[in-house]
């Protein structure tokens, strides 16, 4: 093994040791380890930007791009975000520990299940120092102690910020192995910690494309993810304009980088001569470039959509727009070019939203709601490690509860097998 | 690609396509199609114990010992016994479609969970034909597609009963393709099997532990599985004798060679001078071999454990006994070498059961029952295709709800992110 190797054995072994301690430890020491790191984190607000402060000197004198230099830094602002975020965790309920579905067996046993935590979570992010936070937050609120792999360009800003964390998991009298930040800029690092599977129990990395698809081609470990982000509204026969309109601009206008934003619109042949020109309208205002197939073509005036654009996650102020028969069309064009991330339907039919959201087959599937709500905040768990479009394990968006596992609780007075 | 491939490439994207057609289907088809088998089956017996008897044959030539021609062996008694499992698969809930904890939020939308297939299931057996029944009858219930691969002397076996079962599916006018039998025996057929993840979800492993080793090792699809049952059962300082004597005796010596029988019995120094000759006197007439720690042998007279034994699955008439010093001597040990299966603490103490349960980090955690209730019949799920002792996805047993997923359903009326 290379010294690299080595490396992040140990922080396993020491994560592994530390995860036994942090899954005895109750509500109150957790909270409390989350309370006491916000505190330390505002005490130490002129180490943080003075670390910060070295990583942005260094990502200027590399020439990084201005957007990831914005990224990089600690403002105030963004301090007292991520303080908020730790009061925000603490107040969440705790997932460990609570049974459900106790019931008495005919043998006289009562069998239930117990939520626990995963165990050792490895995080793999870019050069965003809030998500150190949110990520050990959210690992230590669900019982999990967390490996941290933070991009290169923080590495400082992530040093500095770890040791806050850590004075709080002392304040707590957790171990402070409860959240380890790899230190080494090395590539191998990941490569080590993503294979190491009787250390790590899931590894949930976050960024760009290229990252996530390494990850999840060379990991030993399950990995909870999603690539893309190709979702769908589709206009029925039968849908209100009054909602229809609205959704698919919020879909695709309320932010274009984002997962859960409309990539392609699909629209009822019946509705197309109606709604398209008003769509056309409202997107040329948002400065939308729109790409249609040909019978989109005819009603109004855009761009060629080719067979890529089915396919294609812009991520930008792009739509691709396709006229459909109805809803068998719109379900088997979905199904077919989804990324199974979100999809919606704009109906006042109700017997063709229940088919949708039974045939579809994607991680969030909606009835008249733009596909923007695909979000932890939005459906209630309080926060969100991630989105996963896999159907293994966790699936949508993933908070507290997709880093916790159940395990089969027998109470008996005795019970043997006869 | 080779010709295996191809092949295997094939019955995949048939898979994906019939277990679209499948999710569709409700459920009075569903079990249509398990009846109308049920029915196939009784009505080919003989074609079925001709085809058995072409195995057996091929089998007793090539020197097949005597305990695996017995499982191979397609008798009367065991066609009854496949047709009654169709009828019980058909006679349970339909996890498929339900949703749950649909609730509105602040937003006004109402988000809930549907469960729904996992859409294709790998089966990987040995030669037991009946396996073939029962792994086809789970899959189709939770509306999961499969391809099974048994073992190579049940070959013609198993395509007599795929043809009753594809009878099946056509009599409920469901794709024959949802059961697909690999008919070939060439080893290069699981190695593509367990790599295609384009076109199966999750891989279900059941046979020896180098079946599963493998399997495990170079499976690029998830794989639900445990490798070894290495259970306990802790006699706490508390126990009542009157229970922890006959739980102790039964999770040993009711079955030998099944996974969730206890492997080490572990007694608190409090309890061994009364218990262990109690013991040694029931496992003495049941024809059990001690291994014992020091602490056992100043007790009873019986072979020295090593410290092989303590990790050692026996499957057989042995069993390792530790004397410990109480709770934490006890939960460390479990935690340590235990397979993380099933263990089992007798006690009459409140907080030690409750610090049992919380503490012991197994797929399943036991008060006063012997460890051989861990089992999907004897835990309610109806049916079990197998038991996982990983965290990631299905824990424990697993039943119908273990094939299946959960994705999110948001139900809007027109709503828009703010």
């Amino acid at each position: 093994m290379t010294t690299v190797q080595d490396y992040i054995y140990t922080l396993g072994q020491q994560a592994r040791q530390a995860s036994k301690a942090l899954a005895r430890a109750n509500t109150g020491t957790k909270n409390k380890a989350l309370l006491a790191m916000a505190e330390v984190i505002d005490q130490q607000r002129d180490t943080l930007k003075r670390a910060n402060q070295r990583d942005l000197d260094a990502g200027k004198a590399k020439g990084l791009e201005p957007s990831m230099l914005d990224r990089l830094e600690l403002t105030d602002t963004r301090i007292d975000a991520m303080i908020e975020g730790l009061h925000q965790v603490a107040a969440l309920a705790d997932p460990v520990g609570g049974i459900t579905d106790l019931a008495f067996r005919p043998s006289g046993i009562q069998v239930g299940k117990m939520r626990v935590p995963l165990g050792v979570i490895g995080i793999i992010y870019e050069s965003r120092p809030n998500v150190t936070v949110e990520a050990a937050s959210l690992c230590i609120k669900s019982g999990n102690a967390v490996i941290l792999r933070g991009g290169s360009e923080a590495m400082e800003s992530n040093q500095a910020l770890a040791a806050c964390i850590q004075a709080g998991l002392d304040q707590a009298q957790l171990p402070n192995t409860v959240v380890q930040v790899i230190e080494t800029t090395d590539r191998e690092a990941v490569g080590a910690l993503i294979t190491m599977n009787e250390f790590v129990d899931v590894i949930v990395p976050r960024g760009g494309k290229s990252l996530i698809e390494r990850v999840s081609r060379d990991a030993r470990v399950p990995v909870i993810k999603h690539l893309d982000g190709i979702c769908h509204v589709y206009i029925d026969d039968d849908a209100d304009a009054a909602k229809a309109i609205p959704i698919a601009i919020n879909a695709k206008t309320h932010r274009y980088g984002v997962c859960n934003a409309m990539e392609t619109l699909l629209v009822a042949t019946s509705r197309a001569q109606e709604l398209l020109p008003l769509l056309a309208q409202a997107y040329a205002e948002k400065g939308v470039e729109l790409r249609g197939c040909e019978r989109t073509q005819v009603v109004i005036s855009c761009a060629a959509a080719t067979e890529s654009d089915w396919s294609t996650e812009y991520l930008a102020p792009i739509l691709a727009i396709k006229v459909v028969d109805g809803l068998d069309a719109a379900i088997e064009h979905i199904n077919h070019f989804s990324s199974q991330h979100t999809d919606s339907i704009v109906t006042e039919n109700y017997s063709r939203g229940r088919r949708f959201i039974t045939e579809v087959d994607s991680a969030s599937v909606m009835i008249n709601a733009s596909t923007r709500f695909a979000d932890g905040f939005e459906y209630g768990l309080g926060a969100e490690i991630g989105i996963s479009t896999d159907k293994i394990h966790a699936r949508g968006p993933v908070g507290l509860e997709g880093l916790t596992s159940q395990k089969y609780v027998v109470l008996g007075d005795g019970q043997i097998r006869e």
